[in-house]
This record gives C-alpha cells, structure tokens and sequence, in this order.
C-alpha cells in the first residue's frame, strides 16, 4: 500500500522553534515559551477559587488563541466553555472539539451571522448584542439555519466600548429577543475592560463597584419586566475578586491568569503589593546578537515578537539589566556591569500578552527545562 | 486518474479577507488592502529617482515581507535585490525565487550560520557583521557547505544598536573577513535606523551627515589598508535623499516608501511639508461594530491587526473623525457629527506599516474598487 500523502516535515529553526525532548538551551529564538509548572499552577488557583465560590468560569480564549489550552482550561481547571472575541475564533476553537463558546462581542455583517447560525448547529454558541437591527437579523439567520443562538445584552458599564446603556435599554433589547424566534435571551455581558489595569486596588474596586451597580439595577429592572438570567458575566484577572464577591455575578470571563504578564504586574492588590496569585508562565526566549559595546547589548526580539502597546518586557530574573528600547526586529537591553555574552539567552516576560501571543505560531511548553510540548496558536490571525 | 491531493479551499472570511474580482465594499474586515495604483507610483518613483543617480535600491523586503512584492519591485522597480532582516525570511524569499539577498542584521548562533551558508549555494546570499567570532563561524561554515558568503561589516553610525565602531574597529574586521575562506568582504553597513523618523529635515539631515562622515572616514581607512567597499550600504525612506547626495553611498536600502504610514507621514520635507512624494497605498479596512452612543462608534480594528507603537491609525480622507483609542479587538472612533452607522467601511491608514503587515496573513489589491490580486505575507512571523 502507498503512502498517503506525506505531508510536510516541520522544520526547527524555520517552521517551529523546538522539538520535542529538547533542551531549553537549544531552542531557537526568538520563542514564545511556557512554564508548565506556572501555568497549571495558574489554571488550578483560579478554577479552585471560582469552584469554591460556586461561580462559573468561561475563560477567555483570545488571551492564548490555542484549543490545547482552551481543552486545558475546561479539562483541568474547571471553565465551562469558552468566550471568544471573533468569530473566525470560534470556528476554529469549535473545529477543534470546544463545544461552549461565548462570543463575548458583537457579529453584525450579514455574511458573519449566517456563518454564527451555522455554527450554532454544531456547538451551544452564545453573543453579545447592543443593536434592535443586529437582534432582527441574527433572528432571521437562526431561522434560516434551523439553529438557536443565545443572546446576552451587553452594557456598557464604564469601559466606554460597546454595549446599551444599563436599566431601559437594555431591558427593551431583551424583550426583543426573548420574543424573536430563533434567539434565546440568557443574560446580561457587563464587563469593565478599562478598570482591569487601573494599578491601585481602592480605586480599581471603586470603577467595578460602579460596574457592578450598573449591572444589579438591569438585572432587577429585567427581573421587573419578567425577563430572569441564567448568565450574568463579566470580570477579569485584574478585577475578578470584585464580581466575585458581588453576589450578583455568577460567570466570570477571565483570560490573562493563565500567563500574567509585565503590565499586570503593575496591578496591585489589597495590601499595596503586585497581584502575586498567579505567576508568570509566558516568556519571550530571546538571544543576544550583537554585543559592541561594554553597557549594552542587542537581543532578537522586537516589535515583530512582543507587542509594547502597553509597555516594554521585563527581563524576567534579573535585576542586573534592563530591557529600554525596542525597534522592529531588536531590543536594546541595558547591560551595565557589562555581563552579557554574544549568544547568550534571556527569558523576557512580555509587557502584554493578548497580542504578543497573536504574533506566534507556537507555544513551546517547558517543565525543567526540557520542552514538553508543542502547542499551536490555533488561532493566530484569526481577526474576521 | 484519479484527483491528486485535493488540498484545502480558502474560505473568504476565514483564511482569507477577499476573493479576486469582488468589490471592495464586501471585503470582510479588518483586512490590510493594497492601492495597486498608488503602491505601484510608489515603487516607479524611487526606482526611477535612484536610476537617474546611479544608485542601485536593495529594497528592504522587512517592510511587506511578500514574495510576490520583492518580485514586483526587482522586476520593475529597478531593485537590484533585497534585504531581509532575518534568516528565515530570507529562506523564503528564495524559495520563492530571489537570488540576491542581504540579510542587513547578525546571524550569530551555530545552527542559523549553518543554514545561512546552505542558502548560499541556492542565492548569493550577503550579511552584516560585527563581531570576530562570529566572522571564524561564519567562513567555517562556508567552507564546510562549499559556499560564498559576502560580509559587509557592520558600523554604528549613530543608531547605537548594532555595529562596531567606525574606522579602526572596521577595518579589523574586514581584514578578518577578507582573510578567511569562504568569505568575500564586500563592503560597508552604515544605517542610521534612528535619524529616518526625526521630524524636521534639518535635524533629520545633520544626524544623517555625522552617519556620512563616519561611514567615509572608514570608507578612507579601509581604502588605506588596501580594501575596497564594492557596495556601502544604508539609508531609509525618511533619510535617503541625503545618503544619495553624498557621493559615497551607492546602495539604498528604502522599504517603507511602497506603503508609508501615518508616522512617516509626519516626518517633514525640505519646506516643512510632510513627504509628498511617496502616496498611501496600504491600509486597514474596518467596519464599524457597534455604535450606541451618538458621538462615538466602535470599529473591528484593534492591537491584533494595527501595531501602534509609532501611534494611533489615522481614518483615511476624513476629517470629521477620528481614531481615538485602541483595545486588543476594538477602535473607538471619535463621531462628534454622528455620521457613522453600524456596518460601515473605512479606510485606516496603520501607524507603522512593517509591524502592521507582520499580523496579516494576505495582501488584498485593490484598484478601482475592485479586489485585482491576493498576495499572502509569505514571510509572517519569520523572525527566526
């Protein structure tokens, strides 16, 4: 019998940066690795702490984009299913056997709906809505598909993004779908991205305290008008502990815990100190490629590898130097006691990893410094 | 006979953003679109203005990392090859087919070298150095393969990131080069990365002209121990009419000018003017997702497809709004006329065009509102 088609060998170096067995000394940079101690020590803290709580976690996928960690996440560290930002996302995460997946945001193009209908046949899919139109045409598509789609009505509660406004508006767009055939009303998306990163803790729960409140007066105002939730999701890593406590929330949508990274380091807790619940699993393999100068040196990782939207990586373990300067292919790191060698490896800890992670094609799993796994960023790219 | 491996069809919306002969207005968003009829002024403008010179244009393929671009701007732009700043990039630029390749940065770890050195029996393959080691490694490995690797040697000019010093540290390591089998010394790197996005033309021409300066002073010191440079090497979009005028460089390195970008676009000419000379012709189409607030809307166009670490996108031919804000997925867009509606299209010109095009996986060519051809970024994520 011939061989089916061969395929095409993956290529260290070219197409993957490791291969498994190998030692983390020989990984080719730059890499996107994972400490798989930290990692599973992340997934664990927070699933145990939502179990506990009797909350539900749907973890967010656009954090890493990958089905193995997603399959981690709901296999090992307790998540329901899913959220998704995209739609391309969640074909890919329900290819790959995800079979819950919360679009936590708007689908509005014609084209894009009938494709979520089609979806909604082979996986429980829920959306976000914030538009009469978009409910009436996700309604028609649901129909035309024989699916059913669930809908949460998203409020804007101080993020300043999408979302109806809390109370009236969003009672009357839930009206609308729970009387639209097709659609199934099941709750309220309050999420207030822009408090997760505000550093001090008194004045982070003060913005999610108002998000909160936001939140309760829709629910009782839906509750008055006959319409109950099954869902009433938001939270991050940055806030979870607040909606946590609410008494109100019961399905918390947390992405970054699995990795952490340099800006949410700069998150505090109660006590005035960096959150230190989670730890850092995600790190930048870089080397050092030029070394002219007794101050300084050059490593191989730069805006191509580590997105610095929301500030440089930390050279992770070292206190000795210091990461100042990136450009499109180089990082300039601060080498003052002159310790730095050509060739030498650097761990980085990236300074956000939602969009670092989408610049890779691959994890590299790392447990005592040996690569353990290979994972794919299934979904890198997928922006539609 | 029975089909061959039937492969996979590219489902537009998912692998890819457009199909060949559909308008523009159903490309799904975000996509990264090409205007062939300004890209195209673009490459016939340098190519002619460094013709009429006598200068030879090594395009800088990091910019677009795209086969079929490099192809496009050697065949009739009057490139003589191209850079690549990477390795990897380099093997799939010839993969695709070029035979003249700088990699203008370091490849200093052993398993790279080796492969650099195979790439040079398929292309003539040329590479900055700066260090003497990595000089031994690289003519060891030649020798090993049977190749020829060019090595120009690398000066910091003012850039401070890599390269030895200008004139005695240079000339070292030419002789080095010269001196080991299975190298040729072909001459001088001397680019000043930094100077290109210095606002004024007279701040932008002095840092330039103290670059010149050391690159002729090493020009003369090499020419004095008996070394010629065959080719001196630099230059970018923001700086090149300088390094043209200097009757010392001879070949140019521009990449960005295919594109521009909104930084570069605020880099002034000689009048005080922002450069005219190159157009827009790369953009982010994005659609707006949500818009429940009469002064604001969201577009689909985030960090995960617009690198903003020149700064924010800026809407194309349109004054009245604005791109204020940007989140993982999402643009908020400043409406305070209230013109936008769900579902619209617009045209964003990227803050920075290399690191933009690194997160798409395709180039859209659009001319007269019509989708002309599909280039995939055939070198993404390369950063090995």
């Amino acid at each position: 019998m011939k061989p089916s088609s061969p395929g095409k060998a993956l290529v260290v170096g070219f197409d993957v940066p490791a291969r498994i067995g190998m030692p983390l000394a020989e990984v080719v940079t730059p890499a996107l690795l994972i400490d798989l101690d930290a990692f599973e020590h992340n997934v664990a803290t927070l699933g145990q702490q939502l179990g506990l709580a009797g909350l539900r976690l749907r973890a967010h996928s656009k954090t890493h984009k990958s089905v193995d960690i997603a399959r981690y996440q709901i296999d090992r560290g307790g998540a329901c299913g899913i959220c998704c930002q995209k739609l391309s996302e969640a074909e890919v995460m329900v290819a790959g056997g995800i079979d819950d997946v919360l679009i936590s945001n708007q689908v509005v193009d014609p084209a894009r709906i009938e494709r979520l209908a089609m979806l909604a046949l082979r996986a429980r899919m829920l959306i976000c809505v914030d538009d009469s139109d978009n409910v009436t045409n996700l309604s028609a598509a649901a129909v035309r598909q024989g699916a059913s789609i669930e809908c949460l009505v998203e409020i804007d509660c101080g993020a300043g993004r999408c979302g109806v406004g809390p109370g009236q508006a969003a009672v009357s767009l839930a009206q609308q779908i729970a009387a639209s055939p097709g659609l199934k009303f099941a709750g309220l998306q309050a999420y207030q991205g822009k408090a997760q990163h505000i550093r001090e803790y008194a004045a982070r729960g003060q913005a999610i305290t108002a998000a909160i409140t936001q939140a309760r007066t829709t629910v009782d105002d839906l509750a008055a008008a006959g319409l109950r939730c099954d869902i009433i999701a938001g939270a991050g890593t940055g806030s979870y502990h607040f909606e946590a406590a609410s008494n109100l929330y019961n399905e918390l949508q947390c992405g970054s815990y699995i990795f952490m990274d340099a800006d949410y380091q700069r998150v505090l807790d109660q006590s005035g100190q960096p959150i230190s619940e989670f730890e850092n699993s995600l790190f930048l393999w870089t080397s050092i490629m030029s070394k002219t100068r007794p101050d300084m040196a050059i490593c191989d990782a730069g805006l191509k590898v580590l997105s610095v939207d929301s500030g440089l990586p930390r050279v992770f373990a070292r206190d000795d130097i210091e990461y100042v300067n990136c450009s499109d292919e180089h990082g300039t790191i601060a080498d003052p006691h002159n310790r730095l060698k050509l060739n030498q490896k650097l761990k980085l800890v990236p300074g956000h990893c939602d969009p670092t992670c989408n610049l890779h094609d691959w994890y590299v799993g790392i447990r005592n410094d040996t690569v353990e796994c290979l994972w794919p960023v299934s979904a890198r790219g997928k922006a539609f």
